[in-house]
């Protein structure tokens, strides 16, 4: 399958390299407002540069992969659905939730083929454990637990445009939990405070932030947020049902464990997101070839970014509020 | 230190051996409305059978343990105050608020000590992190969080008398997040269920329920709570702050581990309580004796049973409206 | 159960208090060459100090607790045997294996009831790994691991005494690897060497030493043993077979974890072996006391008291000549 | 840097892969006694099925990996010494010390680089335990564990070319024991059995060992070995010294566990060698090129092939004779 990569910044590069090592799958083109950086990412992946219109132009591609700014998406998924190209979208869609509701009918009116990244649903961890839910081993779901603090925020200059920690950050939790829970949350109560960098309150932003959420039948989700952690990525998610509980645990740099008069010690977890989720970008990009390929619809899709993004601003409204909020 | 105990039931027995079990302390009266009981503990602990009045009468008795249903500590502890002993009683001092702030101005008026037995607290894990929080071996807390599982309901009939899962469960999280934030939570926002057994709903209450909270500062806490767990007593705190992580795990009943084709597997987490937390009640009752000897005050105290209540009452409001509750 | 205590030293005072606690049993005398230690202890357990001969004649005594210097262990062992008395003797019975013989060719003259005190058979989990093995859980065993280091050396004094590292220390893990092979091995090698404390070397003995051992039908054991050990008392034990392996992890002082930038630190293995063992020591006498009480016959006896001997001087023999030793 | 890969079975696709991978390197050539085989890694790298004599005489191949079979394997090294190519060599250079010797003494001669394939030096795991040891994190090491335990046999048809489990599988244990020790073993003392499949047995080979080693200081190595493992690719190594222990644990499948009525139950270790040693063969081959690159002696080299064989020849005799066994 022959893709054009729009972006080359950092996840534009995962996506190419992912695209570029697989034997049935190749990067024809990329593009770039930075002329560099899409040289670079040609070069790495044996691809030309061109321009995007170009790219929705040409013939031989048959999928696209959108890692360029969030604000640039929706335009181009519309673009690339009416091009007839299957897409690959990094998340979100849109900051905006009517926005990616229009994003989504042309979709669906073009029947597009489009997948949204939210890649941690492919880490292999995960993904084990979303796998024996489906398949009982827990039972009937009665509560999801989720933890996930960044190492280090992003620049203030970022936060600023990033739509706030419930939509930049969270979001990847608000799906996750929509992955394990398999029921939708009705309702979300959300905190919240910047406890890491007072520039972040200046923002008028949040670092730290803890959520809960109620389906209609009365499971509920508990997410924390930090955007600092001092020993590496943590990402854990636990799922307790009526016959038992399933936890997937942070990856750690190595197994090793060190015992001395300090106690025992063992590594951080990995901290670098791109290392920590290297086989989650690459099982995601596999994913979403095997289900062009044959012709099936890829998952997560665009509903699923729109539900995540519902989520999101039911937390903010929440934490703004004060209040319990309904979702959508 | 000779004590009399009112109540011989389960949690009876264990402050009574305890105490006949230390070299320096001794049971000398024991009380219950079974005489049976009664007379069963006391020949345990070489003590005599006595009515409550002649206990709280004799001069040899130096303190109380109150282990007697819940509705009548407030009574107790009032009356054993003005009779000029030392008390321990078993949490909650009351269901209700005011009846309980009534009963700590009898303790203020009297000059009484009191404790109150929050029994986590001197749980060798949990006193272990709480002392490493306190040393500042994570820095300033950003975020606490609880999962609190009991390994199977009690019965209806007892639910239907205790106040409901807030209060009669979820009170020893309230207690913990306090012991760990070190600050006060302002605001409650709960979410409940009951999915463990319809007919807890049917009388009222919710067998499952998630919680947080927030404090003046900003720091946050979560609990969960259920009345069920299949792999024993889920009893874990984890506290955030701006240094790292720290996290108490459960109690396994021993350290083996059976690896073969079906993976490795170790034992369930210790099931039933009074074993879990056998080294809680002992270090409970020591530090008991130790502030009394020593002229101390005991800890926690009547404010602590009070401030636990009024999170219990935030949350149980919550819950019932929907809405965040702000504390007191 | 009336006992008798002979010797009141660290191990007598474990033994006294734990037939003290039982509301079945009593220590009704207490025999040590040092009075004070001996009256320290009877006031303790609330019984009386006596001479040894007294304590055997005495027709209120059925058991005796032999828990004197080793080199007065076959001696008593004989005259409890010969005053009928149900005897509990610490390990070991003597360090030479003629002195052995003779000594059980009276307890088997006499039919006289004597236990060995390998307490950590009742270890909880050492029994848990033991009766999985019992029970298939593994399969057909294959090979035993045996990790076992303390702290640190004791006096070169008690070294100088002691029968060396094999009879001394490593006799609990050749005791260790018979209860959990199921089969006696034939064969020894052994190295060792001094490296924790020189001044053990110039005292004859070795303070670390690796042996491997075989059984007829070819299963096989390792042992390493060391006197010193910076992160507690390491005492693991692990079993291969045919359908898996079962491993018995160190006891840590509490279940809590630190992660922050120096990676995720737990606590040392419990450092102290009366603390270590304290249920050991504890089920070891209930199992005594139960079997007695049964007329069965308490475990581990006499016969296994000599094949721990006998393994532990086919290593010494083995470390000294360099080859390697048939057992016995 | 280009390469001619000699031998194009499994561990030949592996180096294959991993020279096509990089950025710096190719593979040009590939040689094999079966024309399928060397064609479709020939397709798979990018490379021509070339002969083994075209390959040694191409001047733009600058180094080779030699992955043929072991008997080939010295003749390889001399040809490719004298034609002035780099040589990756999987272990071992021959199964005859003598033979080993006289390759060694080409290479020499040539001046050539030699690497030899023990690719466990390289696993993240056991690498990071090595550097902690030489940090001096555990202070002077004292004793060495390593369990190695493959999930099932090879076939019998292998085994009896093998050179038995000692130079066949112990080899890898037996440089990983010298990789940590630091310090060479002097004198082996080895007991095996056949365990696993009777057959093995009639082929004149054990399935199930143990071995110890003494180095001329007192530093001791245990390894224990077996062709059987239910619960996945065991391969354990441990290190204590004066200030601690250091323990590589296995790698897990994922980091789930579930819990429930029949305890906590985590993954498997990783089944398959080539993907639990996956960073392993490529770090292997990075560190081959970066010292080839960098002029610098590739590590391990001839010698340490040497002297694991001469290990392995000593634990053979140890175990043939009954007795303990000097090295060389």
């Amino acid at each position: 399958m022959k893709f054009g990569i729009i972006g080359a910044g950092r996840i534009g590069k995962i996506h190419g390299a992912n695209v570029a090592a697989r034997p049935d799958s190749a990067v024809v083109y990329v593009a770039d407002a930075d002329p560099a950086a899409a040289a670079a990412l040609a070069k790495a992946t044996g691809a030309k540069v061109a321009e995007i219109d170009a790219i929705l132009a040409a013939k031989d591609v048959e999928a696209v992969a959108i890692c360029s700014p969030t604000d640039t998406h929706a335009d181009l998924i519309e673009r690339a659905a009416r091009a007839k190209k299957a897409i690959f979208c990094e998340k979100p869609i849109d900051l905006d939730v009517a926005r990616v509701r229009a994003c989504l009918e042309v979709v669906k009116q073009t029947g597009a083929t489009l997948a949204v990244g939210f890649h941690r649903r492919f880490d292999p961890n995960f993904a084990s454990l979303r796998k024996r839910v489906a398949e009982g081993a827990i039972g009937a779901i009665e509560i999801v637990s989720i933890t996930s603090r960044d190492p280090s925020p992003p620049p203030v200059s970022y936060i600023a445009r990033s739509g706030g920690l419930f939509r930049d950050m969270m979001i990847h939790d608000f799906d996750m939990a929509r992955f394990v829970l398999g029921e939708e949350p009705v309702a979300v109560s959300a905190m919240g405070s910047a406890l890491v960098d007072k520039a972040i309150a200046e923002a008028g932003d949040i670092d730290t932030a803890v959520v809960i959420m109620e389906t209609g039948s009365g499971k509920a989700a508990q997410i924390s947020n930090s955007r600092r952690a001092t020993y590496g990525h943590d990402q854990r998610v636990e799922a307790h049902g009526d016959k038992g509980m399933v936890h997937a645990g942070n990856v750690h740099e190595t197994t090793v464990e060190l015992a001395g008069a300090q106690g025992y010690t063992r590594d951080k977890a990995r901290n670098f997101f791109l290392e920590r989720y290297d086989a989650a970008y690459r099982n995601e990009l596999d994913a979403f070839i095997g289900a062009v390929k044959a012709g099936s619809k890829p998952y997560p899709d665009g509903e699923d970014g729109l539900k995540a993004l519902l989520l999101a601003d039911a937390a903010y409204r929440s934490w703004k509020t004060g209040q319990r909020v309904a979702v959508g």
